[in-house]
């Protein structure tokens, strides 16, 4: 059967080079990084010498690199270690986080007597700024918790704007970039951020890795203590062969950015086309149909089928090959719709399906294609 | 030149197998075990079939097993959880514990008003159970972490007299089995334990990957909060290569322990003799030379050298090809020596230089012939 991966966000496939990397990797530097025989040090030039490429792709120093087990630990981190060793009091947020962010905010609300406030987002997932400075005025040691690209509807936060904003309010700002690293640059001497997490599954590389930028200086403690690795900021033996795929996946990621770049944005563009053409009430969730406002690997649709229709959609999709989302990933466990839609849809426009599509370099037209023509056949 | 890797307690080989695995996995199971999709679900069933695999060797059900990114996330999972969550106001712990524990304890008892109390040990790091009794009868509900297999001097832990003390106190009991699981097999029906930690790369598995036994019902809640990956109990996309990699690892562990432990028994006892007759005043650190009370798989001697010799020995084994370890791999990134050996030793002891050699199936008796060779020539 024809299978379709239009669920990028979710997850990447690995690419052949990370592959090959990785398995050169496990079967040859299997010593502890953290020993300090000929084994060991082996691993630990594996290790250094990612965290010297991470580094250097976003402008910053190689010690304010801490490899995690992903992107969720490393929003952990920020967030409850900052409450714990930094003095924050009040969390500013916004309802379309992902869950990493939120979940954890929510637990310090409850456990630590910390205020957690949400800044208002309209009905494209835009934030309000003024909202923000406000908020960012309440007494307290404030952390904002922003993410660069939304997972679900795609929308690229200012982020400078709210370096900006935090910077002239004395708050730390932790950005989650799990959505932009890989698919974007940044140097983050131009911004003002504290903390940043990616995730490596997100631009080809191995699950199960990820890294924290923590600032200079920070003042931040580890949230997993024991060992001396990560300069005392993450203990635990390090996955030498998951960083050495982060290392190849992301150095393959930004050598072709441009070009991988455009490929996807013509196919999302030609996607957004086709099924306006196909579906003419279609409309586009968030600012996912702005080609400049939000990320080219994503759309968000919501379709204007039935209550009824919508039951089956997904169900459909699937039995046709084609893999996609109607929320994130990491809510596909609980039977509760789509949080982030939640808060930028109506009633009505919820009870329709609303679905993520998303892309990568190893998609085609053809496949654009196919599921425009199984789309098109709810659609009568 | 020769390579001979003694360092097996501080990581292994990963097994060829293991390493087929983990590249059929990555290669052919890249979906994200959280979406709901085809790809999606050949991973769940990747993860599920390996959760099922380790509950069945422990004899627990497959919901009491947790994955994480290796052995000291699940200790800080079972120290700090139990605390926050389970109303842990007192640990108890000793002085030999690995730095996983330890610091968790430490900083819980900084942060969270926590009393941590360190059971006595004696010289040869056995611990004093009457005074563990004792410290249990102290006010505030308890939470005990005793290893069952001393990563640095191989005691193994009377695990299930301690789980009846604490089950007689109404204490909770965590124990890091991180030098045990793979290596020995064990049946938690028989045990009073509530949390254990293990970690793949200790029997020939990938690094970045462990698991925690959370006892049913315990109340516990997540460290890493976000998705609803685990049951809610440990947010993150699954490193699903990892964990089939550990799946194969813990399989052919078990399938051939009988054998394998044999082998490797027999290996350190021929290192001893070998070692006692090269170097007739060597001592064994711990219990590391009864090969009844300690695990087979390492020994840890103290080499009757001076301490000038004791500061080039290490070095020279080095140069010689030879891995092996001065204290736990965690601690070799630290300047200090050995906390367990410190715990242990009078002063001169400590002077002399003590090493750890620990072994695998991968090790033979003319690697053990060649070490004692270079060791020899120290003692002249």
């Amino acid at each position: 059967m024809k299978q379709v991966y239009f669920d990028n966000a979710a997850t990447t496939q690995v690419r052949d080079e990370v592959i090959d990397r990785m398995i050169d990797v496990v079967k040859n530097n299997y010593g502890n990084a953290s020993s300090s025989h000929s084994f060991g040090r082996s691993s630990k030039v594996v290790i250094e010498q990612t965290r010297k490429t991470i580094a250097q792709s976003l402008k910053v120093s190689s010690g304010e690199i801490i490899f995690t087990s992903g992107g969720t630990e490393a929003d952990n981190l920020a967030l409850q270690c900052a409450v714990k060793h930094l003095g924050v009091s009040h969390i500013i947020t916004s309802k379309i986080e992902h869950h990493a962010v939120l979940h954890t905010a929510e637990d310090l609300e409850r456990n630590c007597a910390v205020q957690v406030s949400y800044v208002n987002v309209n009905a494209f997932g835009e934030i309000d700024y003024k909202h923000l400075e406000e908020l960012l005025q309440l007494k307290g040691k404030a952390l904002v918790s922003l993410m660069l690209v939304n997972n679900e509807i795609g929308n690229i936060l200012d982020i400078k704007r709210v370096g900006d904003l935090c910077k002239a309010h004395n708050a730390l700002f932790h950005c989650d970039a799990v959505q932009f690293i890989g698919h974007f640059k940044i140097d983050l001497q131009d911004v003002h951020v504290d903390f940043i997490a990616a995730s490596a599954h997100k631009f080809h590389g191995p699950k199960g890795v990820g890294f924290a930028f923590i600032r200079k200086n920070s003042g931040l403690k580890p949230l997993i203590l024991g060992g001396e690795q990560e300069r005392g900021l993450r203990a635990g033996t390090e996955s030498v062969h998951n960083i050495a795929g982060m290392e190849t996946a992301l150095k393959l990621a930004y050598d072709s950015l441009d070009e991988e770049q455009a490929y996807i944005l013509d196919l999302k563009s030609y996607f957004i086309n086709e099924l306006e053409a196909a579906i003419p009430n279609v409309t586009f969730n968030g600012l996912s149909n702005d080609l400049e406002k939000s990320t080219y690997t994503l759309v968000n649709v919501c379709l204007p089928f039935s209550a009824e229709q919508g039951q089956i959609v997904l169900f459909q999709l699937d039995l046709k090959g084609i893999a996609c989302s109607k929320g994130s990933a990491c809510q596909s466990g609980s039977s509760k719709g789509s949080h982030v839609l939640a808060e930028l849809l109506t009633d009505s426009e919820m009870r329709k399906p609303s679905i993520r599509f998303s892309f990568s370099i190893f998609n085609t037209k053809d496949e654009v294609d196919y599921v425009i023509e199984v789309l098109k056949a709810f659609n009568s």
